[in-house]
């Protein structure tokens, strides 16, 4: 068994496909309704599983964030969709953007990678010693991947991963927070950064930077206006799509015509 | 039914207490002793429940972490937690520290605010448009509290919250990164702000900013090294303690010892 790059490089190439599924749908419960959760979770479970089941030919992985795991459960329903995801031979990653102090960030990432997962997207913007260090210690000693933000793709990104930092006080160099976090993600030997479709002048920047000792990761397609040509040429290793298959009509079309897409880029 | 910030300081002021406690007791779970999930459960249940009799009578208001909502399950075990806390008078935060993009960012706040939370923490490094903007909106309408990161208390805060910023690129004027996050809990009217009781010097800069309009929110306390007169002395209204309490031998004496100490400071 390699690395959690080594294994995604693997799936990529056997499978011929580059696309990540963002498995982002949810269900509203709560305090009010609870004679109702059984089913509505019963009914969300479903909902994903069918999703997965018909994407899943055309997907490398498959991420998945809080809007699943808080109505499903680490340790209730979400382990038979963590299955279903390890039968049809998908890694997990865990959109946990973890960005805590070291000792709720290892128990965070110490639950995602017990329930199953192979990869945990972390916020370098919290810093090493006390804060990441024991994330990338524990990922390493199981051999799970860490993935660091680097650009993310809504407009208030700007504000903090765009904002110019000095580096130094004593030289006033100005650089840009990404490209700290690129830096950072090289030094900290992490699997893969993420930076979003949306900017692709960024994803071109950081890949000078990451060459390919980190993978480039990027969500944004679609709903958020970014474009999968664009990401790939700037450099994007994986595309991560949520909403634009998910919320198809027909999702396993979408994603087969996405699997296409990127095919005829590759 | 007033806003979070005026229904804590109310508490506070019946109570005449300053403590949340930082209840993040938590358990190993894995896919090898799937087995054992349910006692396992019951057992950190039964061990929470426990620490939370024992001292809300000391408290103000107990934060949650991953720590336990992971293995609990949101809308499985936690919420007995939830009501328990809710019957014993206490205000229930949620340590997410938020920052996602909107779309996710909403989700999750949703379902912490469905469960029950009075308040939710965020990361302001996110910004505001496609980011935060969705939370506060949601916490407005609903009468629910948000508390903004402003300085961690690991040591690796220094790397991101500590860092120098350069707020506008024109004309070069240089500011740190916790000065910003202040200044931004004021304008998105956030309902406190948390600044590691490690930092006392940056619990003071903070308070010169934010005043009363933002209430102070200190962990940190103990196991990390911050003490309680430093961080009350420097402007905190409210300290976090985790670990010094509920690793206590007794943790209802510990609670109460620090409950004097607060009360013999404010």
């Amino acid at each position: 068994m390699g690395t959690f790059k080594e294994l995604i490089l693997r799936i990529a190439e056997d499978k011929k496909t580059r696309l990540v599924l963002a498995l982002d749908v949810s269900v509203s419960l709560d305090r009010t309704n609870r004679d109702k959760w059984n089913r509505l979770k019963q009914d969300l479970l479903s909902r994903a599983l069918k999703i997965l089941e018909a994407t899943s030919d055309f997907l490398v992985a498959v991420k998945v964030n809080r809007h699943l795991v808080l109505p499903l459960g680490l340790y209730d329903l979400l382990p038979i969709l963590i299955d279903e995801a390890k039968e049809d031979g998908l890694l997990l990653i865990m959109d946990a953007k973890l960005n805590d102090i070291g000792y709720s960030n290892w128990w965070i990432a110490h639950h995602y990678f017990n329930a199953g997962f192979d990869a945990i997207i972390a916020n370098p913007f919290v810093g090493w010693k006390g804060g990441l260090d024991v994330v990338f210690e524990e990922a390493k000693k199981r051999k799970k991947g860490v993935l660091l933000l680097c650009y993310m793709s809504h407009p208030g990104a700007r504000e903090g991963y765009g904002q110019y930092v000095i580096i130094d006080k004593n030289d006033q160099r100005v650089t840009r927070q990404y490209i700290i976090f690129a830096k950072r993600a090289l030094e900290w030997s992490a699997d893969g950064v993420i930076v979003g479709a949306t900017a692709p002048e960024i994803i071109s920047e950081v890949k000078s930077i990451v060459s390919n000792e980190c993978l480039i990761f990027s969500p944004g397609i679609g709903a958020q206006g970014g474009d999968p040509r664009t990401a790939l040429g700037a450099g994007a290793d994986f595309l991560i799509v949520g909403r634009r298959i998910y919320m198809a009509q027909d999702p396993r079309k979408e994603a087969k015509r996405l699997y296409m897409e990127i095919a005829a880029l590759c």
